[in-house]
């Protein structure tokens, strides 16, 4: 396994991997790698001949005054993680080497990059579409990896890869959970016991909107105050959104007749979690 | 030559021409051809084993109220004229097939893309950037042809290469004049006979900068005065800017040390008319 930081010879490295046929496996990530991010890696072993994991903390997708400097940095752990499954590159490049001085260019999914976690964070997807562009084009992959867990993000993605018709299939893979539910998260670690305890609403919540869909419920309104019901009953949670929306568009659906997603954002502490819950209806 | 309507085929054929280890190279355009672009195709020709024209006219491009509809369009003529240069592949796609459905994605280069040009037409650039990186991910060329003519675009262009990493080289290429110095240009056919011997001053204007600089003026100011009161003494032209800057960063020079562009746009009637001039300093 080789550790590129410099995007120069990334780029070469993946010319000759293309000239060679081979099918490249990408996973974006900011480090700090939990099972989450290793189900993506191990899958995209699983689908191409060589994998690329990237560990970039994006500036460009923190606010001002966000926890940008706050958020977990281990590149020694994570390169020990990457080892043990058996990747073929790590791409750590430094802050300048992704933007370099003059940089000025966006890339700007519009709509879909205003709601939810962009009202709450304005700039942020903004941020994340543009970051993924470039390593899209320094790595050029087959395939890249996202998780269901950030699912608005995952959505702006393979819009924009749409859209601007990048030459490359977006997988989005379930989200892994710990053993009593919680989704992981780099976040997670920010969870004093107490809050970390709370935070187990999120996912029974979601629990209880599976139950009452599969029980026939397709009114999203009972499903959503169920939700935050359940999740209000948790003393240290702040609930900021509970809606149900479309899967592509994430606009809100009269009724649940294809694919929705129910999206939760909640804060606990200083620390908010996102959860999500897709309801599939059977093909008719 | 094959004349290629979707997307979807003209990036399964380019495909092929990396597998095949082909250079590729690539002019964007929106039709109209004269012998500006042929002279980018004879370039690519040159310097490409396989050469693709795009001919699209980018709605995203044009405000509301431009334009878009009077933009003379001839592909049948086109296409003859491409068939001459004896190059691989024209790309000409409905507009449905470059801005399907739903599509909200926008590529941005900031600062650049709001002066000049930009200040007269907004959003101008953003449907440049957007549609010259929808074109760069289907066809993924090795390198890519654009004129001098246009030198805020190619600036723009340029940086958004340079700033999302887009793997292809950016070639730009000498304006090609008509016998009497006018800039070509698929606006010219708009120009009265009254009107297109006003639009002469351009480049007699550019003319007697060029004398200036050789003479030894450095001074931007006395340049600018020069130009404007060239451009001025013709009957027909309202002048819009007479500028000169620094040829990456568009903004205003002090003195003429590096390479500097004097940039030009006047109206003649309703059409407007952009020329330009760089000064290079002989490296010291």
């Amino acid at each position: 396994m080789d550790v590129i930081r410099r995007a120069h010879s990334m780029r070469e490295l993946m010319r000759r991997e293309r000239r060679h046929g081979r099918k490249v496996g990408f996973v974006p990530t900011m480090g700090a790698l939990h099972e989450g991010h290793l189900s993506l890696v191990r899958r995209m072993r699983a689908a191409a001949d060589t994998v690329v994991v990237s560990i970039f903390v994006n500036p460009a997708q923190f606010d001002e005054g966000e926890d940008l400097a706050r958020y977990p940095r281990d590149l020694t752990g994570d390169v020990d993680r990457l080892q043990n499954e058996r990747i073929d590159y790590v791409f750590a490049p430094e802050t300048g080497e992704i933007y370099p001085d003059g940089d000025r260019t966006w890339v700007e999914v519009s709509e879909l990059g205003e709601l939810f976690e962009g009202k709450e964070r304005p700039g942020h997807f903004r941020g994340v579409t543009t970051v993924v562009m470039k390593l899209l084009q320094i790595v050029h992959p087959t395939i890249v990896a996202f998780g269901q867990k950030d699912f608005q993000q995952a959505v702006i993605v393979k819009r924009m890869v749409r859209d601007l018709m990048v030459d490359v299939e977006v997988e989005v893979l379930p989200t892994v959970r710990e053993d009593d539910g919680l989704a992981l998260s780099s976040r997670n670690r920010f969870l004093s016991t107490s809050l970390r305890q709370a935070a187990l609403a999120v996912p029974q919540a979601l629990d209880v909107a599976k139950e009452r869909f599969e029980a026939g419920e397709r009114r999203p309104e009972e499903l959503i105050v169920a939700v935050r019901e359940a999740l209000e009953a948790s003393d240290g949670l702040a609930v900021d959104y509970v809606d149900l929306v479309d899967v592509e568009s994430l606009t809100p659906v009269p009724e649940i007749e294809r694919d929705a997603v129910l999206l939760v954002a909640v804060r606990a502490g200083n620390t908010r979690l996102l959860d999500n819950l897709v309801f599939k209806e059977p093909a008719p």
